[in-house]
């Protein structure tokens, strides 16, 4: 029985520091060429003080994993405008979402690159989370598009697109003139309107 | 002194197998959890057999990318249409990049995701090449913009997200729907349109 989302988010100090410690080692040498006494050493902590915490590197990647994706989640949950029209709901939500990828990017891109290493359990619980961004995302695409606000041949196509689009800021961020997370937001937020032909 | 990348993209059939080896091995366990010698286990191959082609991962990974890189160049380069008018150029670019994308997702996965890894002079060799890709679509966005057939505020970051769209593929191709390149290709083709306001 491995431990929950909520027992390997630990709250407590000592445990965001390792999780810190961790995103800082993984985003340097990756996953697979980071050791849990490497992450111990760098807060010159031994690797038995680091057990009663995490007691593997794949439930530390699982915790980064897990409360990464639960910000992005909060952060779009809390943009999205119902009573608004679509096209101010799908600006605020992607211009969040892009956001927060740019602001995140280290974060960001050990949650998105390293989940394959995750047990089928903890991928199935991230995977909820991440569905659950793309649903409210979809059902913005798909709102527009009834209204006729939206010229969307293929909701799941667009949605797919749009997701990509934000998560792959992690990747490049910063880079040229777009080193502000809100510089990258406004030119998401616009291309966005662009991609799913709002009138 | 390093090597050149034409002597470490050997056209002999040896080198080849080591470094689809390599793309297979770097893909599962990412570049830093993987060794020379898993690598050479992977061929029946001693690490002493496999010195003469790579002396190490990294020049391995150099090879690797330079090739993938050099690849999606070929692929960008040859599907441009110089005598067409820009929406014809960038639905033939985008549709190919993409196409590739898909295609080649386990290799451009690597190729992307462990560019950090290779040293200073091997980074810009490689570099090199993506400014060469990016180049082509930027000239074409541009050109579309100076004859009033795009309507595009700003020709850098719809550029950049263009490329950053086509790139990501690699880590969520297949998805949903999308599981051939060409229906990725035709999708993309047809947001790439949108994205710069072609009329």
């Amino acid at each position: 029985m491995s431990e929950s989302p909520s027992q390997v988010i630990s709250p407590s100090k000592a445990a965001a520091r390792i999780r810190a410690a961790a995103v800082d080692a993984f985003a340097t040498n990756g996953y697979g060429g980071t050791t849990t006494r490497e992450i111990a050493a760098r807060l010159d902590m031994s690797p038995a003080a680091m057990y009663p915490h995490y007691r593997s590197k794949e439930e530390l990647l699982f915790a980064i994993s897990y409360e990464g994706h639960t910000a992005a989640l909060d952060v779009v949950t809390g943009a999205d405008l119902p009573d608004e029209p679509p096209s101010t709901r799908l600006k605020a939500l992607i211009g969040a979402f892009a956001s927060w990828q740019a602001t995140h990017h280290a974060q960001a891109r050990v949650v998105q690159y390293e989940l394959n290493a995750l047990t089928p359990e903890h991928y199935r619980d991230v995977v909820k989370l991440r569905r659950d961004i793309t649903r409210i995302v979809r059902a913005v695409v798909d709102a527009g598009a009834a209204t006729g606000e939206f010229t969307v041949p293929d909701g799941e196509g667009v949605t797919l697109a749009l997701m990509s689009l934000c998560v792959d800021i992690c990747r490049w961020f910063p880079a040229g003139a777009y080193t502000e997370p809100h510089v990258v937001a406004d030119l998401y937020a616009d291309l966005a309107m662009r991609m799913v032909g709002a009138n």
